[in-house]
């Protein structure tokens, strides 16, 4: 796992030294927001992917490093505003940029973000640039429809698992998948392999996002650095209240919804209630279930992909990784 | 003044055909806001600039217009995004968009607004993506940091005039000269009449920003399209106050200050008397030459590209046009 390392390595040094150049820019109360965001760490997943899908297909890796770089703070423009639609107070266990300045100065060091994010896609090698920004906005633009679908389930009573498995490929998925097939670009693939590498993303993403919402109610909030049980108190709609919906009998569904709607309730005890139910209905297992088959359906296309034996194993034990990050 | 109806036309052909695309995407939550705020209409002054400085080269006019497009949805977005910040209730005598819906929304579909900027700005000919890319994102950053100023001025005590006039320019001006320097780019011009085209716009968009401030106090609601005297209501540090506070002797500051502390007070009322102050200390007077002062200076940059007398002449038209939309 040599290369990851050094990729690793490559993406650390290259967001040092973006982090660095914040720190005089004016006005600072633009640009703090964006250096504590960068500050708070992270696991780079999105650069990192760019980086193995370049090598993946035997690319100029350090061409595709300011391109990813680029991903890692489209990603983390997103945070700053979903943090501030979903309310979340905390974002790996430290205030959010919303609660520790206030929502105007996160929506628009998250604006100036986007645009930096974009300069650095924008130093994609000038032969691929096009394509490159294609995919990026296209991407861009699905995540914030993934979002807007994410909150309209707010107020929707009838959201279906299909939509909702829609809604994550949407919000978190492409953003993956979008990140290898830019990688993938750079690194000269031919297209039919570079659709490949993004569906790989795809489902793999969709995979992970599941494991999220498990990891939300049955994780230990140390490890996942937000608040435990954070989607149960809000109601979100995931998998596993959709899931726990279909399969309650009429007085388990009348239970849940009975702790959905009442408001000036303890969220420890809610939440502690809501888990009791999914664990009666079997929700997390067939959650886990859900996840390794989208799992399994992102390493059929890896397989597809004729590139060097190595590389691939490197890049399904990164998967892999992903998928144990806590059970 | 041929040419200019007829970029109107094509600005206008294009908007609606991007318009009528919005119609069927989903989710409608996130489009439906950014079609009402396209609705909502406008001068379409970015995009026009652009066209015309595409022209004043000579250049190929139909090879701005998706770029000219790009920069009207990009002024767009800002002003969705503003709209939250200052609270705005109303723009073009209609609901904002976060009043309408909320803010999130408003946040949401702002972002994606900026996204299909790019995919515009983006679709200017290859020969000058780089070039005009560069311009694009330098411009939107800067637009950002003069919006934080902007919001930073509100809790500070001693913002001076020059602190003002750099914060238009960041806020305002830099579009306008960004859009001109864009078309200029993609008409072929040398790299310093680019500049001075820039210039121009900058001085204009500066000249532009100090009468929207006048007309927000002297103009008359019904075509200004918003509340006169908001920035009153406010507080909000502008030209006009700003030099109010450097004139007035300290009873006359001390009736403003007592304006703008004291809350719970009738808005109209507190508009005519500032009004008032405003009129007998002459301010409006000392507004409207330093507005002239970077008109004028902005024609000296004009002089000095060596074009085609009769398309410039047209551009001081419009320029003249701009400044005296009601005085």
């Amino acid at each position: 796992m040599k290369n990851l390392l050094a990729f690793k390595d490559l993406i650390d040094f290259e967001l040092e030294a973006f982090n660095k150049s914040l720190l005089n820019k004016k006005p600072s109360s633009l640009y703090d927001p964006i250096k504590y965001t960068l500050d708070l760490g992270g696991k780079r997943m999105r650069p990192l992917l760019t980086l193995i899908a370049c090598d993946l297909f035997d690319g100029n890796v350090s061409e595709a490093v300011k391109p990813a770089l680029g991903l890692e703070l489209f990603h983390n423009f997103t945070l700053l505003h979903d943090d501030i639609m979903d309310k979340a107070p905390l974002r790996r266990n430290q205030p959010t940029v919303h609660k520790k300045w206030n929502s105007d100065i996160a929506i628009l060091s998250g604006d100036t973000m986007f645009v930096q994010s974009f300069q650095f896609v924008m130093q994609s090698p000038l032969i691929n640039l096009k394509q490159v920004l294609d995919v990026f906005t296209k991407t861009a633009i699905e995540v914030c429809e993934g979002q807007q679908m994410d909150m309209d389930f707010e107020s929707q009573s009838n959201v279906s698992i299909h939509q909702y498995i829609k809604m994550i490929g949407l919000k978190t998925s492409v953003l993956l998948a979008g990140s290898m097939k830019i990688g993938a670009i750079i690194g000269g693939a031919r297209e039919e392999d570079a659709a490949h590498i993004y569906d790989f993303g795809k489902n793999l993403g969709i995979a992970f996002q599941l494991q999220d919402d498990i990891l939300d109610v049955f994780g230990s909030s140390d490890k996942v650095g937000k608040q435990t049980g954070g989607d149960i108190v809000s109601n979100k709609k995931t998998y596993l209240l959709l899931k726990a919906m279909d399969m309650a009998d009429r007085y388990k569904k009348e239970e849940l919804q009975l702790w959905m709607h009442t408001t000036d309730v303890d969220p420890v005890e809610k939440v502690e209630s809501v888990k009791a139910i999914y664990e009666y209905l079997g929700v997390k297992a067939l959650a886990e279930t859900e996840m390794q088959k989208f799992y399994e359906k992102s390493l059929l296309h890896l397989n597809e992909i004729p590139c060097n034996q190595n590389k691939k194993d490197q890049l399904k034990f990164f998967a892999e990784n992903l998928m144990q990050r806590e059970s």
